[in-house]
């Protein structure tokens, strides 16, 4: 079966769509009293967000756009110290595009919500003209529960700590679309487990940010820029795996600029490095942690090559991949 | 000037586009501070709702993508007896789309979320393959100020009230693309301001609904089976202008199944009905409302007809009109 125009109506067929996949996935009591709004209680600091995920193709090794879209509004949540709680998810569906395909879609939504303890309390669904394609839309609230992490945060002589291998969710998009065979899986995850048990073990944590669209190159440039210092990283401390570094050999990419979807930097100050790196390798998603660098006087992001020479690393110009997330 | 890909990188044109425009445009403390996810203090109960925009022509008498993109989500926050707060954003915008139309999209969400009293506190750009289309989701949060009110809060007795005319979005919509010249106007405003004065005014209000996507008719079907009560509406007390009118019997169009994005019906018990009519007709978004019917025993919705027939009228079948919001 699949979607036609009158599914985007308002009517008896967005009533289905919404009773045969939404409701029987994302199963919530106050998702199903299909109200204009949740109703929900709430208080103190929250963090809020959107994303939308338009990444193509809709699956691929190591994930989909379900698990993306939930795994990327929880990870903003998480960022801002936040435990993420409610989603919203909109979906724009082109003409064409299988029924089977968004229940695959929204099952993998539901589980990858219920790994990250959030509940999808509201929903929307809108048919346009196209080839088949699925766009989501997902929004988050999260209760912040160590107030003041911020891009803006971070303190000269701060250390920064990347969760994991760079590459993976670029290089698994690539692949993909290239028609490579290979084993590289995207590294698309929750990270909010691994936020939580920084705040309760007490890191000082600064300042978090998910390395995303711009890779972090961009994420370094927007700390420095928004701290008023510089960066300085190494080279031979950035963690990449030998398989996805032989991909970026071969295509001349470079992994500092590639998107990851489960991956974060925290920023934390320097008498708490090890601490802190202890915790986030602890965790599944951070085993492969380790420190890359540090925030110092100046400005600007700055690589110590493997060779001993410096490199200076702007933010992402130009396309990057299109439609990686 | 036009989009291509690179405006949805993440990098230095998604930045440029974020500064230049949504920022501009946008401009509040939250917002500016590009964090992850906004920060914001509420408590208490709160309404939380999305919806996405893909309403073509972008730009149609009485308003555009943007102003519908705040109105629709500050309408679903207010049906919930909530006071609108605070919107996030996300774009997806097709290659070849003039940045000159997404500035004044912007400048019109701006407009309309001051009149409506909301701050847009976050937001996301997304660029995919197309023809210059551009699609918007909104999510909002609400203060709710009345609790209690919903789709399943109707009463045996309770009466009916919608705020004005019915069609005119739609007709506004169906105008524009079949070159009809005429002088409907499509009714997109934001109800905020009529909810906040009939609970202002201690209106002991059992349930609201904008009238959106799947017409009054779809609206009603769902009050009568959320309730469990029958619903009998007049034909003759329907208030549907002149010109809708005329339009839809030309074209064969029913009223009662017509989008509208600036309407709302008001369930309230019978002897509070004249006095919240009354607060209703005195808002600007209200003057032509009416007493339209009243829930009873049973099931399903009843139209008494003009030639004093009865007519059963069921929710919207197959297709209304694609891309009507």
């Amino acid at each position: 079966m699949k979607i036609d125009m009158s599914y985007g109506s308002g009517g008896k067929q967005t009533g289905n769509l919404i009773n045969d996949i939404f409701l029987k996935h994302f199963d919530n009591k106050t998702l199903n009293k299909l109200e204009d709004a949740a109703v929900l209680n709430v208080s103190g600091n929250i963090a809020y967000t959107t994303d939308s995920f338009v990444v193509t193709p809709l699956f691929f090794r190591g994930g989909d756009i379900g698990k993306l879209a939930i795994c990327g509004t929880v990870n903003d949540l998480s960022m801002m110290g936040a435990v993420p709680k409610y989603l919203t998810a909109g979906f724009i569906i082109e003409e064409g595009a299988e029924i089977e395909t968004i229940d695959t879609i929204a099952q993998s939504m539901a589980q990858a919500a219920m790994e990250a303890g959030v509940k999808i309390v509201a929903g929307d669904t809108k048919v346009i003209e196209g080839k088949g394609g699925i766009y989501i839309n997902t929004s988050g609230i999260g209760e912040i529960i160590k107030p003041g992490i911020s891009i803006s945060n971070c303190h000269e002589g701060d250390v920064i700590i990347l969760s994991g291998y760079l590459g993976e969710h670029h290089a698994a998009i690539l692949s993909s679309r290239m028609g490579i065979e290979n084993s590289i899986a995207s590294d698309c995850a929750p990270l909010s487990s691994i936020v939580k048990s920084l705040i309760d073990e007490n890191i000082n944590v600064r300042c978090m940010r998910d390395v995303t669209r711009g890779g972090l190159a961009t994420v370094l440039n927007e700390a420095a820029e928004h701290s008023g210092c510089a960066i300085e990283i190494c080279e031979e401390d950035i963690p990449v795996s030998k398989e996805v570094q032989g991909f970026c050999d071969i295509l001349g990419l470079d992994p500092l600029y590639m998107a990851n979807e489960g991956k974060m930097i925290a920023v934390v100050p320097v008498q708490e490095a090890d601490k802190a790196l202890g915790i986030i390798r602890d965790n599944k998603y951070g085993k492969n942690a380790a420190v890359i660098g540090r925030m110092m006087g100046g400005k600007g992001v700055i690589l110590k090559t493997r060779l001993q020479g410096t490199r200076s690393i702007d933010v992402l110009y130009g396309e990057g991949l299109p439609r990686i997330c």
